[in-house]
């Protein structure tokens, strides 16, 4: 994998990402599927909206359909018709959010899946090798996810064993041409801990840094400061990613701090929940004030949903729990934040 | 409303019908488009199956988003970016199978909305002027929809009601270049009520003849039975059109006897849970033995389903509840239709 930063503005800088399966453009904001499909679209809609990347979840596919079955298929892009880039996380986030019944220990966490209720075990080396099987351009190293609140001493425990965990990622890993591994910084709030986590981390050595356990109710002021002290201590040279981030203004003033890449599931789940972001604030479809409204969603937005209807259509739609509804507000949603990535990246 | 026969061979026929917003290749297929969606698909993507006409519901819309409303928005066409032709139906049938605490009398029919309980009524008069808002072109007329089974006597006094209301809803329709009006042929599964039906109704006169009553638990050889008897009632120059029919089979042998039109919810409704109509017969892909299968559904089809994927994430899809399978086993099923109309119609 390379990575080549292509302007500068202040923090900000836009750039390329080049992997096995084309070129990210940065800042990129990846669309989440989920359970291999971003949900109620189409993957060549997903990437006429300028998706270049997508983000598949581990913890999910390890249970259904299962890595294996994946590889055997051919690979997650085949298996989904995504020939695009993919980033996976490694698991560990939704095995903590999802998952019944975890037993952390040292060397990992054992769980019931929350579909089944079968008993599973996902080490570092384990998140390696599923990440593998699937295919992924870009793999995330194993770690814990720190709960929020969490005391000094929690967050330290918690960022040490990620630590450990991120040494056994980067042994496990196996590397091939275009594929990448990243290290995830942690330690909650606390500028002392983010600090030993990224000196850590740049010492063992990746090819990107993720900025893992915000957007997980601290609010934006100090996620914010946490980029602020936590972004100078990583390589410029390697692409930064502010992991389950966020909505269109956090974006803002992530890029601003100097983050290349985002994923969150806002734009889909909230397009499937009737809400849509808008030039200008959002929407909340359902409202009976767009049930004769003739105007498109967003009159400057070009995707089919404001292209070819009125408000009124979508209200109807999403009142009536339609999929079409599902379909033409999430279009809408992950066009919202493409275009916004676009403005950024040229802006 | 202008319908030409192109060829015949035996009691079938090929033709064309033109209506106000193009031309409908018969033999037809409709899908149906309920609640002024055909549901999980994009309408451009109806039409790229080669569907030439969608059906509407007039109970559905004049109860969500309500017919006045659909009009002050341009009409269903506009309303929901389907250029193309649209039938509604008439509501009767629909009132019978959804609609709450029914009351009948002479002049028209009162329920309760399943949706929210509110009181309604459905007269021959209201149902043309709710199928005129929505600018049908082809309206049907408002006829009760005779339960089955059920004895001569009440089969023939639905049918004479349905006869006064079709002589009602032929004075309320108001007529305009390329817009039709089709009459019902009721009487159950008695000649002499089909008989006395269709010749009154010819005697009125319409643009288009439906046969009504069927496809409810009669079976189908005495659905064969009936359109032995009943088509040689009805003009050769107008188009007949089979209510609410069918699979695949039913529709091959109702076309053998001189049928020109259907509808059926089948390929959308099965392909939400999940089966789908292949070259030799049908698939349920939830059956564990396609999770690791890497054919595609039929891989004789060219619609995305089958191009883009295996069975195996077609499985995974309709195993996980994904709306993307929705999307992808409907536009399956509805190309599979659209593909056995077009072999019908060259055959």
């Amino acid at each position: 994998m390379k990575f080549k930063i292509t302007a500068t503005s202040d923090k900000a800088r836009t750039g390329e990402i080049r992997t096995a399966h084309g070129i990210i453009k940065t800042p990129a904001f990846m669309p989440v599927g989920t359970a291999a499909t971003v949900k109620a679209m189409l993957p060549e809609s997903v990437r006429a909206t300028g998706a270049d990347i997508i983000l598949g979840n581990t913890y999910h596919l390890m249970l259904r359909p299962g890595a294996e079955r994946i590889a055997k298929l051919g690979g997650l892009h085949k298996f989904m018709n995504w020939p695009g880039p993919i980033l996976t996380d490694s698991g560990g986030f939704q095995v903590m959010s999802l998952a019944k019944l975890r037993k952390i220990d040292k060397d990992g966490v054992t769980f019931q899946s929350h579909i089944d209720g079968g008993e599973h075990r996902l080490t570092p080396e384990k998140s390696m090798e599923i990440q593998h099987l699937l295919g992924s351009d870009i793999t995330m190293v194993f770690d814990e996810c720190t709960p929020y609140p969490a005391t000094h001493e929690e967050a330290e425990d918690s960022m040490r064993l990620s630590l450990e965990w991120a040494e056994r990622s980067k042994q496990a890993f196996i590397p091939s041409p275009g594929h990448a591994l990243f290290g995830i910084v942690q330690g909650g709030i606390y500028p002392d801990l983010r600090e030993e986590s990224a000196r850590a981390l740049v010492d063992i050595g990746f090819d990107g840094y993720a900025i893992g356990g915000l957007a997980v109710g601290e609010g934006q002021e100090e996620m914010f400061n946490v980029l602020d002290y936590t972004i100078p201590l990583l390589p410029e040279n390697k692409p930064r990613y502010l992991m389950g981030v966020g909505k269109p203004d956090d974006i803002i003033g992530a890029v601003a701090r100097g983050i290349d890449m985002f994923d969150c599931v806002i734009p889909t789940r909230s397009g499937r929940n009737g809400q849509a972001y808008v030039r200008g604030g959002t929407i909340n479809i359902r409202n009976a004030e767009y049930a004769d409204d003739l105007h498109p969603l967003d009159p400057e937005c070009l995707c089919p949903a404001c292209l070819d209807y009125a408000r009124a259509y979508l209200h109807h739609l999403v009142k009536s729990n339609e999929i079409l509804g599902s379909m033409l507000m999430t279009w809408h949603n992950l066009q919202y934040y493409q275009d916004l990535m676009k403005g950024l990246r040229e802006g």
